[in-house]
């Protein structure tokens, strides 16, 4: 038995480009199991695929393999590679889309899957995910050692991700996802706010949002609110209503925590 | 082996809420047969859901877990919960959602979920299509009993469903449903039609049209017309074009058939 | 076991007609492995619907069944067709979405699906997605051989295929499918471009764009492309940009390739 795929790509489902590459897929590992976890990821936005999969992985059983394809430099010499990463595989390019990852403390196992050989002509122009990526994920979701993909990949590109800025009583962070019912997610943790001393609270663009809440149904219909969300980030919400768009924030916008004694 | 289990969201599938979701049923049935059914509701939407789930769920298998996630009250005190209505399994909120089931003459055995406890921290929020419906809906699709699942749940919520007036000769009735084509479908059944006495004829929005047709061919290519479609609702077509757009309906837009003898 | 479903329609996801399809086929099948291939085909449009399963078919292992329901003539008399091409099957109305796969050199074997009887009352009208196609689709994939679900069909319907004009030095085609990255393909292919001696040159739109690149990467980023992609078609790219906004390109525009000795 096969087990289970994830897939992560900018290709959009408009297109059948993620249904070719579960064909190819299930030609390798009929029996796998496959999730769509993301295809709606902007264009080329490896910034926003590497937050995606990182917040996502952990709620798939351990063994599951993510196979994530988003790729500005398609085509070019970066390289292709297969991660394990604690219980978890990840296949992809070698671009930073891993970063959050390759970071973590547990530290992955990398292998760099070989290139397939043009033929020259001008036909056979590979489409990766589908002809080198999807079956490298099969494999690994039938069981193939990851050793068997390729040789040992070291020095792993990681992308500088922007962090928060922290001191005693203040943090300075930004938005970096905003999602489909305009809740904006900043890079601020949960473990940065508990590191503070005193009781945070928190403004954006302008708005004092006062202290954290602990559900969206703590301020009325159509107020906004601070909350540390399912995903252990900050994010700012109006409960049942659009904080993208009420609020005037987009992905960058600031975000500060100050705490008051 | 573990059963089929459909999937009714607000999500969209631009975000990773349904695939993290889909990765917390897994992690409790690795078996089951996923099937998104909707994500496209408009946000907080409970009767458009409702409807929803009432005209699809029978196409399904008998055992098939429904598991419907929109809501308004997340975080709030309502009850999440487990039912039985006749062959189907459904897990949502008790917001009125599942209100044509709980009408339904075949009756439900419902249960209520029990609620994880917080920590008390400022992590671990819980995003309860993840944390509580996924794991429920996984369990009955792995065959465990309803009741132990919690304890039993009577008053559930139901919603105020627009019905149409009927009378010896009219109905009036509404549009409640609008399709990615433009068909445009009310909230009159066949069997409140059946319920007439003569030859019905159809108008809406300042537009008769006239008898009920037995297919969308039967009138020219961009012509409307008014049938029985294959949900035994009425709904307003044009022929290979968009009623929505070209008849200027919207949701709530009055339907009203006469008879003539 | 139960093989494997495509599934290709002009139903968009927002709805659940896809969903119920998925009932009806788990309903005769229920170890069916289901893959969505494409559901924002333009509304009837069943020249996309053709190009997209011939472009995609191949990548799905022997034996996998394609049921595409894109169907602007939806209760007229049109046939109901499930076929056997190579060794793929496909299910589906015979209006000509299957024009390349019957006019391949393989030949198809086909049989028109008997349609179901109506009752004569309001109710019943019948979702040939979901009635009629769905669970012949689910049929083939148990494994019940061609023959069983039809007589044998003759004279299938294709469509008028705009194929390039083709002489010793010049190709005159155009663009067929924009991707969702504003890709642009169009009719001209690999093979026709091999016909011609010496070094093609290609030009749309009034942009001259040298000669064929090898990969995205081969010019700069923001620079347009010509390239024979992997579905051997000639496609005209921006790297990392979007041609069909930049080069202000659509459906039907013109793409010409002339050789230079």
């Amino acid at each position: 038995m096969a087990g289970i795929i994830t897939l992560t790509t900018d290709f959009s489902m408009s297109d059948t480009y993620v249904g070719m590459m579960k064909g190819a897929i299930l030609s390798v590992a009929p029996d796998a199991t496959l999730v769509d976890l993301a295809h709606d990821i902007n264009a080329h936005d490896v910034l926003e695929a590497a937050f995606v999969i990182h917040t996502s992985y952990r709620y798939f059983p351990p063994g599951t393999v993510h196979l994530v394809v988003v790729d500005p430099g398609v085509g070019s010499v970066r390289r292709r590679i297969a991660m394990k990463c604690g219980e978890h595989y990840f296949v992809g390019p070698d671009n930073g889309v891993f970063t959050y990852m390759i970071r973590s403390s547990d530290g992955c196992e990398a292998v760099e899957i070989e290139a397939p050989r043009r033929n020259g002509g001008l036909r056979g122009v590979t489409f990766e995910g589908r002809d080198v990526f999807a079956p490298a994920a099969a494999r690994l979701a039938l069981g193939v050692p990851l050793t068997e993909l390729g040789k040992p990949a070291h020095d792993l590109v990681t992308l500088d991700i922007p962090k928060p800025r922290i001191n005693e009583s203040t943090i300075e962070g930004k938005i970096i996802y905003i999602d489909h019912f305009g809740n904006c997610i900043s890079n601020i943790e949960a473990s940065h706010i508990e590191s503070l001393s005193g009781s945070p609270r928190v403004s954006v663009a302008g708005h004092d949002l006062g202290s954290l809440r602990s559900s969206y149904a703590d301020v009325p219909v159509g107020e906004p609110l601070a909350i540390i969300n399912s995903l252990d980030h900050l994010e700012i919400a109006i409960n049942q209503g659009n904080a993208e768009q009420d609020l005037n924030i987009k992905v960058g916008t600031p975000v500060r925590v100050r705490t008051t004694r």
